[in-house]
């Protein structure tokens, strides 16, 4: 049995786990970002001060081995009335929330109910409000704000929450115990990084034996990882672990033209990240998915939301290549 | 094993079932009302267009073996922001109804995810507005505003649905197979009759062998059925049913003081039911619950529901000893 720790947010998270899920003998722990602040979720943290529950929602759903429709109804938005743009699942993990007045012990029933597969383990339990300081001084408060905003032409001097952010003790476990640990895919900024900066965190992962394995990003994100390439995305994350990555998981296969254009449309030039390392640890494989990601209108940040994506089969065959090797 | 059919509303449902739970030898199943359209049910069915849940939702978590955070859950209100008022149940069998285009569907479901144990079957699946025809030809329109019209001043001339509401099969068919059906206690107008009234009802309960078993409400509600007896319950329910009830269950004890005065500042006088029945089908207990019933400020229709009530275990244990004669 391998203990393998994901870290990362909601779709990427859901993608990589949605694979995983079906390998036999391993322990699966999702470390979920607490960071996000914006659509369904952030309407809720703000109305009922509850922790935000939209990414620990996709993991949930990625590992439930409930039926098809129990999932389908954590996953369900509403589009009408006041309910109108909430997913079903924030919904019930606030009322978990506010019910056991403590958002970990509400996952875990959550977890419970959904007869989940693994554990989804947030990755802090402090209210954490994401900020970023660019190079110029000026101050960008909260993910949904620092999503939309071009933090990358005027260069990112800090990353940080504005209080005290520590690591969850269970997941500070999970990554001690881990064998291996899946560091995104996911919007990286947004996601991804909120994670690595968590009081604590280094530490862990400095202590922890795992190999980290970097399933590196299909697409940059306009404003935030325009014209990045492989080598940045890993020098760059990098400073974050203090230590290096083990593996680098490089897609080698081609977008459709039908899914190039979407993308094109949706953030310009530059976005298809460009394989520029000759490194060995470097693994190429076909991870990309040909399925068309479709947004119901209710999805208040579906315009940020990327429509190419990794593969959840081929993705968690390329990962048990590496752990049986 | 005896096959009991509860046919009620919310509050009263909750009350026996909850009780009728615990017996050994006994498979449930709750008829209930579709006609409410007030508080967060009537809020979700008017913007959402579905079924209303709130009277399921307490069967369903009266009837649940989950744990009690879970059944905690289904009965959380909201008290901020835009779910304000809203119970977390009501939500959960709105969006299960949405995701399976079919409230029963959506009912079976929940049942499984809550671990109930029988069934809870809604009296019809078909939109059923409630409406009343006063003596002086003035119609009262949705069960929410009948419930707080006076509607026995005048006299009530017809009670009845404005569109074509038909018996469910899944009720009929717990009809037929009942060995006691057990009518009430509830909100007599807007809990009870509801369910005798759907097209399809009486024929099923002439045709079927059950035993009837009435407990009579503990109140009377002012504008409804003020200064009623035990005679007057009786003899209207039988005009309804088209055949005698058989067992008629009377509570002997007396409420405390607290109780009436409270019960009094709300309603009024000639609330508590005058026990004026001489018939052998009567039978006397201590049936009283001694519990105070709070209610959250969120309940926007906390103020109509009633402070004396049965005791589960109480009205649970008179029932058994009926089976067991």
């Amino acid at each position: 049995m391998k203990n393998i720790v994901t870290i990362g947010g909601g779709t990427g998270s859901y993608t990589v786990l949605s694979g995983l899920k079906h390998l036999p003998d391993v322990s699966l722990s999702a470390l979920v970002s607490m960071a996000d602040d914006g659509g369904s979720t952030g309407v809720l943290r703000d109305e009922l001060g509850v922790l935000p529950p939209g990414d620990v929602r996709q993991c949930l759903v990625a590992l439930s081995e409930h039926s098809d429709t129990v999932r389908k109804l954590m996953n369900y938005r509403f589009s009408e009335g006041t309910l109108k743009g909430h997913s079903f699942g924030n919904i019930f993990l606030a009322a978990l929330e506010k019910v056991t007045e403590d958002f970990i012990k509400g996952v875990e029933i959550a977890s419970e109910i959904l007869k989940v597969k693994g554990v989804v383990i947030p990755i802090t339990s402090n209210k954490a409000d994401l900020s970023i300081l660019l190079s110029d001084g000026k101050l960008i408060e909260g993910e949904n704000e620092i999503n939309h905003s071009d933090i990358q032409n005027i260069g990112i001097k800090d990353i940080f929450y504005k209080n005290n952010v520590e690591l969850n003790k269970n997941a500070e476990e999970a990554i001690s115990k881990a064998d291996y640990i899946i560091l995104g895919p996911g919007n990286y900024y947004c996601s991804v990084i909120p994670n690595l900066i968590v009081k604590g965190f280094k530490k862990a992962i400095l202590k922890s034996k795992a190999r980290i394995i970097f399933p590196i990003n299909l697409t940059n994100k306009s404003g935030h990882t325009k014209n990045w390439k492989v080598s940045n995305y890993v020098n760059d994350a990098e400073k974050y672990l203090g230590r290096p990555v083990d593996i680098i998981l490089v897609n080698n296969e081609e977008p459709s033209p039908t899914q190039l254009e979407q993308y094109k449309t949706q953030e310009g030039e530059g976005v298809l990240v460009e394989d520029d390392f000759k490194d060995s640890r470097v693994i190429r494989d076909a991870l990309l998915s040909n399925a068309f990601f479709a947004y119901s209108k209710a999805d208040k940040i579906a315009n940020s939301r990327s429509f190419i994506r990794h593969d959840s089969e081929k993705l968690a065959n390329c990962i048990q290549k590496i752990i049986n090797n």
